[in-house]
């Protein structure tokens, strides 16, 4: 069973001031999925999808401060902001779905607002049943960062990381594939130096910042979370590999099990 | 706790033959619901709003015959058609919650298709966790009819009637109103006989065949389902109202608690 993760930054223009897929990407990356799909047998090797929200959700959430904390009197204006993301993160899935159904893909969408809850902000319920069932009839169930209920912030963001990390390790999967826009984890900032160098192997973070200079290594923001979720799911045995999603075929391949250039993430061997 | 349910007919361009809203209605139905929201306490007393498919979803799973038996060999096919009524679904959704979210209703979408399992056309499973915990916030969740994975025919329809039926039973719902493009159920066909009268109040569907003729009765296809699925609700205590959402302020005044023109389909006295 694999989980193919898609970054918001691959799947929307996110220099664009109103929300916008990216058509192009979407488009080859449907079809690089149908491709694989032609030697795979969704019943028996199941493929999960999960796509961050990128313009769809991040201008919302950070809008109206969805995961800080609130007074009572902002309330009705924070659910209505809760609204609003889950409803944009929604209509990009939609559109997503819409492009993957015309390639044939039998996705279906399991929008983790209606099968999440949270406490401050790490997943504390998860509905798996019907996940399962999608899997095992041979649907490819696509998941996204989304809103969700958060029994002590009220409302929290879950990131579509922390969601694969979840089920990565709930639903036993074997492969995890990260599409991003960038080749990988690097020591340096790649667009600031041009010595920077991809880092192919990662055991955690700590490592990672004793060996490099961490102000340099671009692991901030989005980046850093993600290494975070996916050294921990390293530490419980699943190996992850970020890829460049940008670059053509290089999701096909890495689906099949070819070698492709990315950062793995795998566990420390304890000597 | 109030259901109130919009038939697809009056959310969608019937005639249409692309999935169409029918933003009139649509944006008055939001501006009414708004109004009554007014002197209105969501966390004491929930409001639950189930929206038909309409020709987002009729057109797509009557091509596929979705919920009729079919052979191994369609299964693919089946599947595409199932990813397709179900993102068209979804479609409408989005759209009616965007309308109701500029008109400050705070609306969480909850896509039957992951929380509900049927078994031969009737619903087996239904995850309520999050149902209770958006009320109980305040949150105005919404569902819809759309296809769910079925134990006996692999899939399924199930219509917002039945889910109605469902969440009126179990979330012990008082108030049942259903906004449709009639007034309420007569006793003739109002399109062809002049005399036809509207019934006010309701038992059975036994009743009616028996005091009126049954082939002159507007009780067919979508109405007659509707009752079926009332009926049954009546009979274990929960009275509905069947009402005409065309009419402006209806649905207003229906929630309110006044007494509006339409059918009410309530349980037989036992003599």
């Amino acid at each position: 069973m694999i989980i193919l993760k898609l970054g918001g930054s691959i799947l929307t223009e996110k220099d664009s001031l109103k929300p916008k897929v990216n058509l192009e990407n979407l488009n080859r990356i449907a079809i690089e999925i149908k491709d694989f799909l032609k030697d795979h047998d969704l019943k028996n090797n199941g493929l999960l999808i999960i796509h961050g929200a990128g313009s769809f959700g991040h201008p919302y959430a950070k809008e109206y401060e969805i995961g800080e904390p609130f007074s009572n009197e902002v309330y009705p204006s924070k659910r209505i902001g809760f609204s609003l993301t889950h409803n944009s993160v929604n209509e990009l899935n939609n559109i997503i779905s819409e492009i993957f159904i015309e390639n044939k893909l039998p996705v279906i969408s399991i929008p983790p607002s209606s099968s999440i809850k949270s406490f401050n902000k790490r997943i504390s319920y998860f509905n798996l049943d019907l996940i399962k069932d999608y899997i095992s009839q041979g649907f490819l169930p696509i998941l996204y960062g989304d809103v969700v209920l958060d029994d002590k912030l009220k409302m929290a963001v879950i990131s579509g990381d922390q969601i694969l990390s979840y089920l990565a390790k709930n639903l036993k999967f074997k492969k995890v594939i990260l599409g991003t826009d960038v080749d990988g984890v690097f020591d340096k900032n790649p667009n600031l130096y041009d010595g920077a160098k991809l880092i192919t192997s990662l055991n955690s973070i700590k490592d990672l910042s004793q060996e490099h200079s961490t102000t340099n290594v671009d692991v901030t923001g989005a980046m850093f979370g993600k290494i975070q979720e996916l050294v921990e799911l390293a530490d419980s045995g699943i190996e992850s590999k970020i890829i460049n999603a940008q670059i053509p075929d290089l999701i096909k391949n890495a689906l099949k099990g070819k070698d492709v250039k990315g950062t793995v993430i795998k566990a420390k061997i304890i000597k």
